[in-house]
């Protein structure tokens, strides 16, 4: 099954964006860009081949030349039914020869190529044996801002997206917890985000008591009770955008200090998204949340970063990390998810998708960030 | 959700696995092999990465050293937990850190390693930055047969992946066809591969009347008719071992020439799997099976190789194809499915998995493979 459904644009949304991506690149001082099957070649072109097998599938993009996609002549028929491929030509190979000489003759011999981050290793060893001439750096690493300003209509679907999933914790606030496994619940977020319009479900965690110390635990099969806390982590696509949001729940009433720990991450989770402007630095949303949860006496305790962009996957760059001087951008779209974790005994995480306007952020995802109490 | 269950070994089978692979790398002339999240890193250790991100998870293995398993922070919890964790040692990085100067402190600083061929892109390249007196090459290329050849365990697990399939076809030959869409059938394959104990589904192919001619096509909203050959293609992984099966049956009663095309491509089948023995080489196969076609005029209307390997992945080395010299071996499985694609009618495939004996080959799947007629 070849998963999402694809987005709505036509060939003339897709040429403008292998025009813009030719001149990033000419501007990156690259010769070129080979994209391989993923959320890049989604973008470019809509296409997914259908399914990731060892056979070359990649787009070469050059400054001042067509757009030419390498297929294998098998998936030719599918290719050229992409929403893209009236935006570019197909070049099609057999079983049983070269891809990578059939790439070759479509490069210079030298330069410097952006290859898709994901690439396959064995595809970009071929293509470093039939143009040795040349060079290659990571699609991300070079280009790191291609896909991450969205426009209106990527801004509509991403806020869709996030309505679904905001319409998903609406439901399972109101789904039995104390009894149940963290799987069971994680079915119901599966089902909720189907039920809103996912066509893809990326993720459903479920970390309950002493697993929400695990920022990457997603479901077990350990029995919620009352008295926990529940870190609920969930997403995936809609209509080819993607949608990612966190509330930690309690069952039953609170601690005092498991109520003070959420109102610490709530409030840090605040002062990252006032920290979101146009112009200012990925990492100032990083500290500005950090920073009240350092103030707090538990920096140590919050254990990722705050945040990672967010479109047709559900994670990629920009990250707000300490370090990232990437400017702000409106149209950027990205998590803000400070979060504590309390080895052993149970952690908070709160995260909203914000897209930065003129004016500051705007969250994408508005449900109650108070604690909300469930049975 | 990480996906499949993992397949029922212990570490020490595990640790079995790694030892083997080690020293083919040293007999292949190799320093090392590095292995990246994928279907090598669950044959050598069991572990899947709760998602596949630009986040560095590889596996280090070399002749004469403990394994090691390069991890992000954050995932060291889940890869602790892995059914071959007790048979190599974590070492893990954190966000901000450098994850291939990490790797590089564990290689020899010269020497040729192999890399799993679906390694992302961004890796090789940052290993190949920080040891630039290194080289790679692809796992497959270098050791295609690593995982080619199943022992008693897996032999057992692969036939029962394939009784399970076959389960499958004896209950979609009793569903209606006529009148109901490719993807509607589509949806009872996956749901009676998942009733017979699959827990992921790679493909589900209902390629109707003309849509039989694209070898590829997957599932569409075509309305099946009276009159049609149908050509179902379905697969996944059970207990962690795949299956991969293909019959191809009529609605109603069909003409002389469909008899006739099916008759032929069931021969050639027959043909292909007599060729299997120990010490011949995959080509032959491929040979046998297209000879038969060929004879009969039809040649130029076999447009894909004969069959491909198949294990904890649907799709894999060895290839039955012209070229392919590598001499089958009991223990090796692979598919053997030769077809007949006639543009804008439709098109006939069969295809069993069959596993190299000392006597022969062994088909894994046993459905009837006489044109079945459904409603």
């Amino acid at each position: 099954m070849t998963g999402t459904a694809p987005a709505p644009f036509t060939a003339d949304d897709y040429r403008a964006r292998m025009d813009r991506a030719a001149r990033a690149a000419a501007d990156a001082g690259l010769a070129g860009l080979l994209v391989a099957p993923g959320p890049d070649l989604v973008w470019l072109t809509g296409y997914t081949p259908p399914a990731a097998t060892e056979r070359l599938t990649l787009l070469v993009l050059a400054p001042g030349r067509a757009p030419v996609l390498v297929v294998p002549t098998l998936e030719a028929p599918d290719a050229a039914r992409a929403p893209g491929a009236g935006a570019l030509s197909l070049r099609d190979w057999t079983d049983g020869k070269d891809p990578y000489a059939a790439t070759a003759a479509l490069l210079d011999v030298s330069g410097r190529f952006g290859i898709s981050d994901n690439a396959w290793a064995m595809h970009l060893l071929g293509l470093q044996r039939v143009l040795p001439g040349t060079s290659h750096v990571s699609l991300t690493e070079a280009l790191p801002m291609l896909r991450a300003v969205k426009d209106a209509a990527e801004l509509d679907l991403m806020a869709a997206a996030g309505a679904a999933a905001d319409a998903t914790f609406e439901e399972i606030r109101k789904v039995p917890f104390a009894g149940r496994t963290e799987s069971e619940v994680g079915a119901d977020l599966a089902g909720l985000l189907r039920r809103f319009g996912h066509s893809q479900v990326d993720f459903t965690i479920v970390a309950s008591g002493p697993n929400g110390a695990n920022p990457h635990h997603e479901v077990g099969d350990r029995v919620i009770e009352r008295g926990d806390m529940v870190v609920l982590d969930f997403g995936g696509l809609k209509d080819g955008y993607g949608s990612d949001t966190s509330r930690t729940v309690h069952v039953g009433e609170p601690t005092d200090e498991e109520r003070r720990v959420h109102d610490l991450v709530r409030e840090a989770q605040e002062a990252g998204f006032r920290a979101v402007q146009p112009g200012a630095a990925c990492q100032e949303v990083d500290r500005a949340a950090r920073a009240v949860i350092e103030a707090a006496g538990y920096g140590e305790y919050f254990i990722h970063r705050t945040g990672h962009g967010i479109g047709v996957t559900t994670h990629e760059p920009p990250y707000m990390i300490e370090g990232e001087r990437q400017p702000l951008v409106p149209g950027m779209c990205f998590s803000v998810e400070p979060g504590v974790y309390l080895p052993g005994r149970f952690g908070v995480r709160i995260e909203d998708i914000v897209t930065v306007t003129e004016d500051g952020g705007r969250r994408l995802n508005t449900t109650d960030r108070e604690m909300v109490i469930v049975d």
